[in-house]
């Protein structure tokens, strides 16, 4: 991997020393030329006749992102962030008063939310597995909840937004393959930081957005949909006339594919933006990308570890490119726009957004700090040395 | 209105005489400029930190958006395309078993399908009012359906895709007001047509698309939700954490206002294209805009009339900037780019997206123009010519 290359290629490491990957990446300029370009060939031609004349082009999306996931081209559809494609996902279950939920109480907020919301509306019972003292999902507990109720649906966040926590996904889908049992994984957080295989995982649904570790646009995501879930016929609750053909005035016909998933209207210059991030990360190797985020995230623990007043939060047997902590005596919101100043880019996670997992910890909110491969040791040092200075008094 | 000056803002305006603004308008250089920059400030900066820089900016979008229909920015709600504003409308109807939805026969294709798909799975039942022989909903039917059923849901689409009609919105929004029924209104084609008033046309929800004749970007559009349903507290089927805060483990509260239908996730840079799409149209004025279209089409129609080989297919009592016609003998499609060859752009609505209408009309195709206030005559005679010379064989 040639890091000097590879920031030479990012606009935004001239201007910043970003830690803030797991809210929104730097995109390299590929990603920022393909949709500036789009947009202005757009406003020269037209839109319907730039999507036909880039066709072939933005199609390569849906084969990139298969390529990363170890699946087809027909099995992915592109929405506008992971939250999206989890309604998606969620949409296409026919859920009854009664059907069980398990989840983990590790699951991001928004996906907690969905589910609440479906309790409300159609009586479903969501239970969540416990989390083990070390943190992340008890695998024998979760196990034990799917066997007892046989539930409906398993859903997990691979890797949870505030925590650097990566859940064991491939060990809950082979109990959930064992019992034919659906799986929806969350992979927000993970896709683009580390390989991610379909297969291995034994997930039904993946939700994944474009924004995070995969350095894509905002406003983007897509959503993997199994061959068992196209096979069975199900289709989104909402499906509009580019997941399905109206046939006779009334009966319809939906797509073969996960098409069926994606609306007719969509962002042809996200779509671009998209395909190009994808590319990008696979020209490097998502295996390279993993053993070098490994590495820089090790140093920065390690030193964060020496500096008084913070307190490093992330727990679980493996974790991820994503570092939390809180700080002795100050807000994290406040060290944030601190360090902010300093055109050093870092983000908070609050309660609101993770309520199980920060009452658990017995904190408000934390400091979250997000390097990926293009950042450098001397930004890691960079980073360290503020922190000290700024904590110091 | 100084055309030369709008053509002059227009960059596409140099490279096509484009009559496909009812597939996407060619976006004034505002609009372009705006995204383009703001993605670029995003490659710079990070999207999360340009996002916080930028926060008065994009909202700006709501209050001008909410100044177009007459409502306040706390009813509307940012979306990725009218059909996706039908969904988050839909979703938070606790449609049951036997309840009543009644639409007209020419409503948008997507929106048909949204209903059968509900059909599907929850048994509601569907009924769809006569059109009158001169073409558009029979107001009069609809009435007597409305008032025999009293249906949990109105919905109509104001200007289908494929013909020129006006739907008479109003007149059905008396009905429903009087009678205490939800009224959607899909206004997909007429926003940026002409002025909308959602207080006169008495809708609980108006779904609205940015792309059309908005002249904004692709992937974005936005929901007008009324205080009668926020009072209701009725909230989207998939909310999440922008839409409502996690309070407790198993509870929550929806926000105050139409945010509540809204994504956390979404394209700051279309919100910005959006933004300064709709303060361009509100800068003309609608008023203007709508009295220009007519006269446009009404010399474009004359003209049509002239033409051996041409049929025009609208009807309707009030027609708009959509016109459509069967050719003799000769295929809409090969119409179509035979024509784009020439720097001319027009679309093709065919049978699958208008399956009741066409049928009525016995087509399969249409060949369909949609003037916008930045076409001219010297255009309009040039598309004119064309067609006289292609089909004259």
């Amino acid at each position: 991997m040639n890091i000097a290359q590879l920031r030479e290629d990012t606009p935004g490491c001239k201007e910043k020393t970003h830690f803030n990957n797991a809210g929104a990446a730097l995109p390299p300029a590929p990603v920022l030329k393909a949709m500036q370009h789009y947009l202005q060939e757009e406003a020269l031609n037209g839109g319907y006749e730039t999507a036909a004349r880039n066709a072939e082009y933005v199609d390569c999306f849906y084969g990139a992102a298969a390529a990363m996931l170890n699946t087809k081209a027909a099995n992915i559809a592109f929405t506008s962030s992971a939250t999206n494609s989890f309604a998606r996902a969620l949409s296409c279950i026919p859920f009854q008063q009664g059907d069980v939920v398990v989840i983990a109480n590790e699951d991001y907020s928004s996906n907690q939310l969905a589910f609440l919301s479906l309790q409300q509306r159609f009586g479903i019972q969501l239970l969540r597995a416990a989390s083990l003292p070390a943190g992340g999902v008890d695998v024998a507990d979760m196990e034990k909840l799917i066997r007892q109720h046989r539930p409906r649906l398993v859903s997990l966040t691979h890797i949870p937004t505030n925590t650097g926590l990566i859940q064991p996904v491939a060990a809950i889908g082979k109990i959930c393959r064992e019992l034919d049992i659906l799986y929806l994984l969350d992979a927000c957080q993970s896709v683009g930081q580390m390989p991610l295989d379909v297969e291995e995982i034994g997930c039904d649904f993946l939700c994944a957005t474009m924004r995070k570790f995969l350095r894509g646009p905002r406003g983007a995501g897509f959503l993997y949909v199994s061959d068992r879930i196209l096979e069975r016929n199900w289709f989104p609750l909402y499906i509009d006339m580019y997941g399905a053909t109206w046939t006779e005035k009334d009966s319809f016909q939906p797509e073969a594919g996960a098409k069926r998933f994606q609306d007719w209207e969509q962002s042809y210059a996200l779509l671009a933006g998209s395909y190009e991030a994808i590319q990008y990360a696979l020209d490097i190797g998502l295996d390279k990308i993993a053993a070098r985020n490994k590495a820089l995230c090790k140093s920065l623990r390690d030193g964060l570890q020496q500096i008084p007043r913070i307190h490093l939060l992330d727990k679980g047997a493996k974790q991820s490119s994503i570092i939390t902590m809180s700080i002795e005596d100050a807000d994290p919101q406040w060290l944030m726009m601190t360090l902010r100043e300093r055109d050093i880019n870092t983000s908070v996670s609050s309660r609101v957004g993770a309520l199980i997992d920060f009452d658990s910890k017995g904190v408000k909110s934390a400091l979250r700090l997000s390097p990926h491969y293009y950042n450098t040791e001397e930004e890691t040092q960079l980073l360290l040395s503020a922190l000290a200075e700024i904590l110091k008094k």
